[in-house]
């Protein structure tokens, strides 16, 4: 099934104790896409400034990413500044400067239909749930978020999070959100606000999913070299609704395997900086690590 | 095969965000041993004061622990005092009084044989190192250690670390001991110097494994409840000896195993102080958590 993937696509200056890189492609929909297309067609909808490089939309339209509604607006592309320290779980923002996004409300090319499955990768929840109701999608609906979402739009993500199948979250934004420490006690609580099913992502840590029916951890894959963590969660929820779209049942072993390549797919991300990783892996280099992947956690 | 188990016995006085006692039973040795003996008995060398009750002693026995090698010293059983704070991976200490521990070289009992297991849980790396040329043991020899010796006896300890087969300790004391941020280096140097399979315990995170031939990775088991995380590596180090001594041959397969039953029985720990989530718990709670786990990870 094809996926529709709602985020930004930005120029992020990444300063980590590994390296700096300036004004590379990133945002939540960049990565989530291009970690979506390794199983799925993907629609990717967003918007950038006249900045914005042709090779770049290129790139996406190579990879199976329909770039028609990746609007075209007067101004300069969305900037993201940050730093890692030592605590790669950590990004301090140092400047954020949201330009053509500014109000963005997208037009929704004639392409995407309800349909399509739908991940709302992580941008203003209100700009998700204003896409979600003029989609008005039939198919799996998945929604990331992130701390500052949590702490200035709550009510909004609460309201959007009654809609959702799928929600991912870090386990900080966890405890945020619902003001438990333990996890269990998070993903029980954001269950009660009506996500049907929570992965709670933990970094290099790995991830849990939970839902009714189920519960599943999977630890994150171990890398020699990291790089930088930018985009390792976008990633993680790209790789998981694209393998989850890729499968015309989702059973309880479709979700664990989703996760497992959810996680294999931000181990790729994570090794270089921007999506660099990503763009080198391909479909085998996926298959060797998640084979690997099964040797190391099975007994 | 029997294990002997080397180590201390002590009376802890902890606080953790969730409760506080003093003078509870406590101990590398105690909670190593304790553990083990869900799986094969157990001799105890280790040295408490006069101070210590008797219905310890009886405890251990019990629980097919021997504890002909507990002496008996004229003065005070060794006392720790800790605080945790919110991060339980790290316990500020308090207070150390070694006590009867000052000095101490125990008498090996007779039942005590060159052909049984080692396990040299957490003490001054001399110590364990006086106890292995004492036993010249032929059997598995796992040993545990800590920050603490990393820093002032670090010679004695990768002296010791030559003799070993399984080698114990925490993701920070790996870093610690291998100058290393990154896990995979970290363990890549203690093989140097010798360990032939290491674990690197990472709390609330699970758990790694590494030998020539085998990587293995394993997640926590997830608690709803958390009490004190005093003596889970303990714990950890003495459900893996003692699962390993109950089973004829070490393959992989035993040895996935062995680090899955540490990380259950670590779980029963954390959820009481002192060791009595382990004395509650049985063989049948251990193999439904085991089952539960297998269910939680499989995918």
């Amino acid at each position: 099934m094809r996926l529709t993937v709602i985020g930004s696509v930005a120029f992020d200056s990444v300063e980590t104790p590994f390296g700096k890189k300036e004004d590379v492609l990133g945002g939540s929909a960049t990565y989530a896409s291009v970690s979506a297309s390794f199983f799925t067609p993907v629609n990717l909808i967003s918007v950038v400034g006249t900045d914005f490089p042709m090779r770049h939309r290129t790139m996406f339209n190579k990879r199976n990413i329909d770039t028609s509604g990746l609007e075209n607006k007067k101004g300069k592309t969305f900037r993201w500044k940050a730093r890692y320290h030592y605590d790669l779980s950590y990004a301090e923002t140092l400047s954020t400067h949201l330009n053509v996004f500014e109000g963005f409300r997208p037009e929704i090319p004639k392409n995407v239909t309800s349909k399509d499955n739908l991940l709302l990768a992580n941008i203003d929840p209100e700009l998700q749930d204003w896409i979600f109701e003029k989609i008005n999608p039939r198919g799996l609906v998945a929604c990331d978020t992130m701390n500052l979402w949590i702490e200035h739009k709550r009510k909004e993500l609460l309201k959007l999070l009654k809609k959702v199948d799928l929600f991912l979250l870090n386990d900080a934004e966890a405890r945020q959100l619902s003001g438990e420490t333990n996890l269990l006690d998070a993903a029980k609580y954001i269950a009660g606000q009506g996500a049907k099913m929570i992965v709670i992502k933990k970094g290099e840590h790995g991830a849990l999913f939970f839902s009714k029916e189920l519960r599943f951890m999977v630890p994150a894959y171990l890398l020699k070299k990291l790089a930088d963590p930018t985009g390792a969660g976008d990633t993680f929820a790209g790789g998981m609704t694209g393998y989850l779209s890729k499968t015309r049942k989702i059973t309880d072993s479709v979700l664990r395997k989703a996760l497992v390549y959810g996680s294999i797919l931000a181990s790729f991300t994570v090794e270089k900086f921007s999506i660099e990783g990503l763009l080198k892996a391909d479909l085998k280099d996926i298959e060797n690590r998640y084979r690997h992947f099964e040797k190391l956690t099975k007994f």
